[in-house]
């Protein structure tokens, strides 16, 4: 594990420094025929799906569609491949005189992805239910049946390697904030033209991530990406510079990461080799819905872990023993943190894949007691950027996996 | 109103089109100088207030402190002023053996703001807190002892013109982001070197708002602000470059926008006289807590608003008009929008003062329904675009108070 993340750091570090505008605009281009290819798959498998109902209908046969069925049942998880997989089961819409509606909303919605594929634009879920309202019959009431909808297009696209950013369907969350050694190169949509955003220049501000990355690329020669629960610690990081002394990318996530962030954060981690350690609160919360949602992904969205989850993270920190070791002030555990740890020792597949993690969860458990990243404010402000975080960098072979 | 805002335009198109980073350095360096003063001031009023204190204590006094009452009881609107005011009701804090821990808690966090002050830091509530576990006999046993600290102190001293951002505490929220026709000018905290941020330089992406936007000035040449309640209908304006076309600045809120947009609005606007204009969702909570509270704060928070409201906001859309005008798909109003929007009529002194609100409300309780911004999207995804807020940027005399 350490030799993986050691030759990693150093392909970082060998990136290129300071590209060029050309440099960049080839970097820009490569992605942009990637994605033209990729959107080329997209339109194939849309049509080719449409045409299989369309043929079977003019056999007079009754068509079908297989979505994967969307639950934590059917999921698993290899550490080879690093992230929650979807499994087999498949639940089958026939066309007949009851799902008539449905299916062909689903049709409609597919013919949607395909028209923004071609127009080079998005739509939001909300966007696509206010559009069915131009679709007469085929109009959804509300917008949990075109969500649900929009889920199914997704996992049933998501087996042939379509994502749901390739589907050109966008969230409606807002993004996270970014500052660092990190210059993001993104393609004008329209003339194709560069900018080269460089987040070491905003000053106190940061880059806040658009809801698609697909198209961006990057340069940098960080040595990692530190992916911060809080708005506070990482406004406090951001102030004072920490991705100077420390050679690195600064991610606010604002809790549970969107799936923007994520994607941002896989596509720079990949793209870039860099090791990815994540720096949250030390509760079952921080421990398993966000740092397991960005490493591995989340039961009921396990379709799209392949897309989103950034199986190159390792935790940093707050640890359970990190309590002890700084004595940290602390919270007791909350009934619902007491059965979320619990929930995650027993049916969690992440945490039952990894020991070290079972003796964390095990030992927050006898300590009775939660600390927040800030707590370590108790030792100064700045302690965090002074002590804690050097200390802890020192010693990445200890983080938890 | 339609003259002022005029004339507010022209001054706005007036401003230096592209200052060179000298215009800048100018720039900053008289907010620095402004902000300097200002320290001066705030570590003066915490000084003399302590001193006030001290010197009771040796004249074997009671000494007393004397805290403005935080509560909608104790707040007024004048159309003149433009946002909810503080009134004159106070709580005093004498010191006594009962009041001994939070006198000395309440004196321990003033002086913890002068030394913020003066080396130029900051903290958030949640740094505070834990700050505080150091402070032997005078630490906090819960954060809401310390945040009602906080929040007494800032009411104490907005009473004197200081904020809670000179106070140097900072919200833990994430700030909005900004795209368009702005550079944003942000000296560092150490070096005072000039960071000229172009906000039209994002791609997609788009500029983070930090915590805190004190040190910040700006230089545009924009004819108005855009402040948009949704992230997907700022996603769309900013991917489309609306902010060309329409030679403004776009701001997403988010929902209700956080302290450190609505004072990022606010400073904007003041320093460069420019109109914002809200569009928001046609429901109670996009009226009454989104736009209300940008424009002229809130109940409980009334000793902030002279900082934070964006008093010459007006209200572009969606309003219960445009549900008619352009056939929108609609919810029906739920229980706790009737119940918002009945308060509002009858107990908000904002609404109460605005006759075209009055109306405006009433017609949405009359027609029974909600409609979202996002419901433009019936017509087209890009109808917002290229037809909504071109024909009600025509009419901006038109928009509600």
């Amino acid at each position: 594990m350490a030799a993986r993340k050691k030759s990693a750091r150093k392909k970082a570090r060998k990136a290129t420094p300071a590209a060029s505008n050309q440099q960049a605009s080839k970097l820009a281009r490569e992605v942009r025929s990637q994605n033209e290819r990729m959107d080329g798959v997209t339109v194939d498998v849309i049509c080719a799906t449409a045409d299989g109902v369309y043929r079977e209908i003019r056999k007079h046969a009754k068509p079908d569609l297989a979505f994967p069925v969307r639950s934590l049942k059917n999921v698993s998880y290899s550490q080879q491949r690093g992230y929650f997989e979807i499994g087999r089961q498949k639940k089958t819409r026939t066309l007949t005189v009851n799902t008539v509606k449905s299916f062909a909303q689903t049709l409609r919605m597919m013919g949607l992805s395909k028209e923004l594929v071609e127009n080079n634009d998005f739509a939001t879920k909300r966007d696509a239910y206010y559009q069915s309202k131009n679709w007469e019959e085929a109009r959804f009431d509300e917008q949990t049946e075109s969500d649900a909808v929009m889920d199914d297009i997704e996992a049933l696209f998501s087996v042939r390697g379509v994502s749901r950013e390739q589907l050109r369907f966008v969230p409606d969350e807002h993004g996270g904030a970014v500052a660092g050694q990190l210059i993001v190169i993104d393609p004008d949509r329209e003339t194709g033209e560069v900018e080269r955003i460089d987040c070491t220049r905003f000053g106190s501000g940061a880059y806040s991530i658009p809801s698609s990355v697909e198209h961006l690329s990057f340069e940098t020669d960080a040595a990692f990406v530190l992916a911060i629960e809080t708005g506070g610690v990482f406004q406090r990081l951001q102030s004072h510079k920490f991705w100077q002394t420390a050679n690195c990318i600064l991610v606010s996530m604002a809790g549970v990461p969107t799936r923007a962030t994520r994607r941002f954060i896989r596509k720079l981690s990949d793209q870039c080799k860099l090791p990815v350690y994540a720096f949250v609160d030390c509760d079952p919360y921080g421990i398993s819905n966000i740092y397991r949602t960005l490493k591995v992904g989340s039961g009921n969205a396990a379709h799209l872990s392949q897309f989103f989850c950034v199986p190159q993270t390792r935790f940093l920190g707050v640890t359970p023993q990190d309590i002890l070791d700084y004595e940290l002030p602390t919270h007791p555990l909350l009934d619902v943190d007491v059965k979320r740890a619990k929930d995650a020792l027993k049916n969690d597949p992440f945490f039952r894949a990894h020991k070290p993690w079972q003796k964390a969860l095990e030992q927050l458990l006898k300590l009775g007691v939660r600390a927040e990243q800030q707590a370590l404010a108790k030792w100064g402000l700045n302690y965090v950027i002074d002590e804690y975080l050097p200390r802890k960098l020192e010693q990445r072979d200890r983080f938890l996996p």
